[in-house]
């Protein structure tokens, strides 16, 4: 059985595409990303976008890295605004790709406002969530009726270290806490959480790289993760998830199955993605 | 430009998948998810999965409802579990989909335990959840640098009614509140934030069959959405968005110009999808 995707005829010029690449692997890209990213003729787009995604964007593409490192701005938030505008204005179609979904700590919005004060027409194509590809990635439920009936999701990665939270409220059992971006500041989130009351034992879960092929999964304790981080080596784009969920992360064995298998997805996607490698 | 989706060799037997449908948009599945469902041997599926999602499960499939309505369920949890389990055992490809993302109150963890249980192999397909295809049709920022530091996922629909939450801390300035299936609840919940201390005047989005070709979106204010939800006469499957964000949800004029974008989307789907009509 074979599936044949037209062509985008709907994919306008002089117009915006904030579009949310997912959490990595080019599997988890959905169709109308892909056929936005096939037929780019600008693509704007950001360190933490893995290769088997830009692979997808379309061989006639201009593309602009404009790759954010913290502390190391390649370019700013004003000018990167500014490279939308006027690449809309001169009548292409401008793909803005971000990690994961563009409204979840993507600053989507900021470019959101900066688009329409500039009278430029955008479309939003959501993504899946890094929380939502690295806890399927461990088989780590973020809500489960027993025991976790919310879920928070919060960054790491602020301008000014480690952000305003209400600790209090992330301290109370029975909340999943996902950190983005929060490898960083993994020890500090630990040492409020139990200064403010939560089990020194609640689980812990580290994925680092999710849903791409090198990806690992540490599992310990808020007393314990910040020394099984060092341990581990674990130093690339990294997610938290902390809870009483995150002890029903897969074992080991089933894990390197699971890297076997998204291999096995990788060789489809070389097909899939023209221009691939 | 064509682009060949290659046949699900990936896909085994023996083995539940879990998989996220996402919001509605049949654009809004991933490649995965496509995949698996093309080569699904039994599809196990919800209400709340629409007809354009469905006409991508391969015709040779066996499809069973299991649709859940409140206080009218057609299978309980643990007959679901069980048909999951049999299926699997049978060498079957079993597909269980569901609305969004299948851990973000799917009970997908759940059905994840049984079948971890019973020794049957499981993969989950992650999905764009319901409140980023809700946020990217309405263009509304789930987090924002000024508006929005952290956002809460909460369920409005319980076994015993209004579900318990950390009303002080949800009741914060500049925390996004976004409630799953929380319109027969969104009266209460707007009552309960503002009795916590949140401002009446605090912005609230409803969006009525998002991501879908009907889709409604009525913001108000804390204490003026009970009435206008009576007004508009919303009782579809509803996502609150409650904070400071919903305000920037996208004008009248915007909305009628996506809806037309997404037929257009939809008439491509058509054709991508085999079996459709």
């Amino acid at each position: 059985m074979t599936t044949s995707v037209p062509p985008a005829r709907a994919v306008d010029g002089g117009k915006v595409y904030l579009v949310g690449a997912g959490p990595g692997d080019p599997e988890l890209l959905t169709l109308r990303a892909l056929r936005v990213l096939e037929a780019a003729e600008v693509c704007v787009h950001d360190r933490l976008i893995g290769p088997g995604v830009l692979e997808c964007v379309g061989a006639q593409a201009e593309r602009i890295f404009v790759g954010k490192m913290r502390a190391r701005h390649t370019l700013d938030q004003d000018a990167i605004n500014a490279l939308l505008v006027a690449r809309a204005r001169a009548g292409l179609r401008v793909v803005r790709l971000k990690g994961g979904d563009p409204f979840l700590f993507g600053r989507g919005g900021e470019e959101l406002a900066a688009l329409r004060a500039a009278g430029v027409p955008v479309e939003i194509v959501p993504g899946v969530t890094a929380a939502s590809g690295c806890a399927a990635a461990m088989q780590i439920p973020l809500t489960h009726r027993e025991h976790a009936h919310s879920v928070v999701f919060v960054t790491g990665q602020t301008k000014d270290g480690l952000p305003e939270l209400d600790w209090p409220s992330l301290a109370k059992p029975l909340v999943t806490v996902v950190v983005y971006m929060g490898l960083a500041v993994a020890n500090e989130i630990a040492r409020r959480l139990v200064a403010f009351g939560r089990s020194p034992a609640t689980p812990v879960a580290v994925i680092e790289n999710g849903t791409l092929p090198g990806e690992r999964l540490v599992v310990g304790r808020l007393d314990t993760i910040d020394a099984q981080i060092a341990a581990a080596g674990i130093g690339g784009p990294s997610l938290l998830v902390i809870g009483e969920v995150a002890a029903l992360a897969r074992s080991g064995d089933d894990l390197e199955r699971r890297i076997a298998g998204s291999e096995a997805a990788r060789a489809l996607d070389r097909l899939l993605c023209p221009g691939a490698l």
